[in-house]
């Protein structure tokens, strides 16, 4: 028998939720790649850190499954986007939109998906209305802009350490910040806490980031997802490389820069040869200071804030500190 | 001494507001784009429309300055999105936004531009904040499903008549009928009033369209502004050859497709025997036909609004009149 967490009872009518949205019927090629992309599953994450901080606070959670959906609908907006920007030809082991359809179709169907994402949060009472449209415009645009730094550092020499933690915190994080901003404003929660809430969405978010940097390079293969190495393989600008590519001197810079221009290469070795350099430079060590002082930052403001249903407060950490100590 | 008309008076006044938005600052390749797009120009048709049927019913204009702007900056999104798709490397005289930067920038350039849109919206009251982001949902929505089925026709040997007339409603009549229905909307004018604005600025604007069909094959080239048969030579399904292929019998059908099918050919060859066909056939008093008939149905539809200031009504009226008569 198994006994379902607050969370997993949440994710099922979520889902049941995202399943039953007729965002259109015609043209089918228009709207079929909005359904296609929201069935490839994922964590629902955002989601649900909404639905669990409207919950620290009223009843009725699943009143706002609306608002909570449009954080998903934007999010997969957002991908669909960006995996045509990145040319990435797989999501979640199905092939993105632009490869199952064409890049036409993806840019389009992203379109209207964000206004979908739109129509969701007309849900919300006329008087809080103002105030959420305004907070989705402003994460938006910083998600936006998070992904324009992103692509800018690909063509950068040398990126600066608080450039890149800028970066991920406007790609990434300021919508974990959004959507517990938008379950506590929907609930009615005080300026101060909707803050605080906000505040640890950011922080958990870029330390989040900064664990998939790591993860990336020293997961545990027969735990992790994806080919241990891919962001070496690929030159990704992490927390990892910026970090080597300042500290490195001498020999070890050259071995470094010459591998990331190197272009043909046998992976393994480029692997095992970049992880050495990260190994005696510290960079593990290092990135993980970075990561836990983010995810320390995150936890004290968490402690501060006030809450009516200590259920859904103790689930939202729960569910953090899984997310803190995930090996995949 | 030139006396400037209401109309642009208040384009002067749009395009003081247009150029004074702030629309963000870094990174510089995100929002350039933006500024760049609309500094193109163009005749800003959506927003004075807004305008003059706001100011059927109130006096202070320039308080709804930023909605009109929105429908301007969501156009200009549009067209943004639109070039990348078309392939389009020439706007207004000037390189296309993904021509200037590239397809990426025009991708998330154009995705930040339709979030401002909806920033200028937050400027309208909260009693009718819930209805102005409804209507605007509906109207971006239906343009995508425009844009999807005019791409769906580039690969259809035949197209029905219907289906050609439902994708420019889609495409661009519904955009100029939501600028009407928005500055009533927010004058407070009556529920009859709203819908029958909006009517209006559908049927001008499926109008207009046919119009634009029409000149592009018998404008007098010494007054257009573009190269006259472009339409022919693109192959382009236009209502004009939509009903060519329809009527096209025997020989003159299969020199009308071997026309279509032929991939190397002199230009202008091609115009002057794709022009043969559609004279022969009457095309041109068909399309005729048909776009007086959407005129027709408009102004009759405008005759029966009710309004409070003539002086706007009169210069609605002159405005569409001036259009239905444009000969580039």
């Amino acid at each position: 028998m198994t006994h379902k967490t607050l969370s997993q009872e949440l994710l099922s009518k979520l889902e049941q939720y995202l399943s039953e949205i007729n965002f259109g019927e015609s043209p089918k090629e228009l709207y079929e790649p909005l359904t296609y992309i929201l069935s490839l599953s994922g964590k629902r994450i955002r989601p649900i850190l909404s639905l669990l901080s409207y919950g620290m606070y009223q009843k009725d959670v699943e009143s706002i499954m609306p608002q909570a959906a449009a954080i998903e609908v934007f999010h997969n907006f957002t991908l669909m986007h960006d995996d045509i920007m990145d040319e990435a030809p797989i999501r979640r082991g199905k092939p993105t939109v632009h490869e199952k359809w064409n890049a036409n179709t993806g840019i389009l169907s992203g379109d209207v998906m964000l206004v979908r994402a739109y129509d969701l949060l007309l849900h919300t009472p006329a008087d809080k209305l103002h105030t959420v449209i305004k907070d989705f415009n402003r994460t938006a645009a910083e998600v936006c802009e998070g992904q324009q730094f992103d692509m800018n550092f690909e063509s950068l020499s040398s990126v600066k350490e608080s450039d890149y933690i800028n970066m991920i915190r406007l790609k990434t994080a300021v919508l974990l910040g959004f959507a517990l901003q938008l379950g506590a404003t929907l609930a009615g929660a005080s300026k101060a806490d909707i803050d605080k809430l906000y505040d640890f969405g950011v922080n958990i978010g870029v330390g989040f980031q900064l664990k998939d940097d790591l993860l990336d390079v020293f997961a545990d293969q027969s735990k992790f997802g994806k080919q241990v190495g891919g962001d070496i393989i690929s030159n990704k600008k992490t927390f990892l490389l910026i970090k080597a590519l300042e500290l490195a001197k001498g020999e070890e810079a050259t071995k470094l820069k010459s591998w990331i221009t190197k272009e043909s290469f046998d992976k393994e070795e480029k692997v095992a040869s970049v992880t050495g350099i990260y190994n005696s430079l510290g960079i593990k060590e290092l990135t993980e200071a970075k990561m836990n002082g983010y995810f320390e930052l995150a936890f004290e403001g968490l402690a501060s804030i006030s809450f009516q249903n200590k259920e859904f407060y103790q689930e939202l950490k729960a569910l953090a500190e899984m997310l803190v100590h995930r090996e995949k």
